[in-house]
């Protein structure tokens, strides 16, 4: 069986995600990568030449998923109450149902190098952006009463976020029922009438 | 000058918070915590024996000290508004002011012992429901009204542990101002009369 360079990419970072998330970034080396996919270091090379190149493709990819997931979501000829509910459920499940590629997403972002890092937050920033037209959007059409637009928007995303360390818990096993009560919750949050 | 054995371990613990800050708690060996301190690895053992038992040490403490902070703010003559307000408001500032060690407390869990483990877990456990008994309190005088106090309680929790992920950001670099802020929006969360 030939293997695509794309498909065999794909393989490597899929088995850093699953090291990453036993024994955390700082805990694994690329040998240990290559190990469980009964490679060679030598041959992981010409795909990723450094753990730290891994770990930006991992984030880079997963940063870039959860911006799509969150812009494919948004319905902007909607009224505001419709949009952050369905936004903010379908950011959640997709967290829930991600949590391990998440956790490594989300926990290991200091051990990218300054310029890998900047490139991450940049997409980080462009999700918050579209939670916060959204909020912004009902306190100026009068569907939401809110404190302060920066603050709430900082707690929607961080509710969503945090999914990735606790999900399952409980009762909560399914991403679904994590996106509908977090959907209801976040229309509480912004006070919509 | 003599250091007390206890402020010797503590001195160490404060020590390997930094690291497992920097390195994460797999890429920290105990070697480099104890240069951190120009002690031996020898003069460490007495203390700590191994690397998961200085993480079981600081884990303990940190859900400790947490657990008796949510317990301090807790004022069970007053109304389940009042209270839940106080209990998100000085736990998430709790979690802001104290973000590094909360951080190795709350994303290291895994490296510790099954038996380490469940008793971290049964701290967390304790936490969890001192504002569990609040929010059921408010179902039951008519104040809050929810989908579900499972649910809900541990949309709260979520919220109040992910500060330390983020914080500082933006404008919120006061943990005051992100506990008024959480404090507001627990109210909003639980539907308060």
């Amino acid at each position: 069986m030939v293997i695509s360079p794309s498909k065999a990419a794909a393989r490597i970072r899929a088995a850093a995600v699953d090291a990453f998330a036993s024994a955390g970034y700082g805990g694994t080396t690329t040998r240990d990568i290559a190990a469980r996919l009964d490679m060679s270091p030598a041959a992981m090379y010409p795909h990723y030449r450094s753990k730290e190149e891994l770990l930006f493709a991992i984030s880079f990819e997963g940063h870039t998923e959860a911006l799509k997931v969150v812009e494919g979501a948004d319905r902007p000829g909607e009224e505001p109450s419709v949009r952050l509910q369905e936004l903010v459920s379908t950011f959640a499940s997709w967290q829930a149902g991600h949590h391990s590629l998440a956790r490594v997403v989300q926990y290991e972002l200091t051990a990218l190098t300054p310029e890998h890092y900047r490139t991450v937050v940049a997409l980080r920033r462009s999700t918050t952006r579209v939670v916060r037209e959204v909020v912004d959007a009902g306190v100026q059409s009068g569907d939401f009463t809110i404190p302060d637009a920066e603050g709430v928007t900082l707690a929607l995303m961080s509710l969503c976020v945090d999914v990735c360390r606790w999900f399952p818990a409980g009762n909560y096993t399914n991403p679904e029922d994590i996106g509908k009560l977090y959907g209801d919750l976040a229309l509480r949050m912004v006070g919509a009438a």
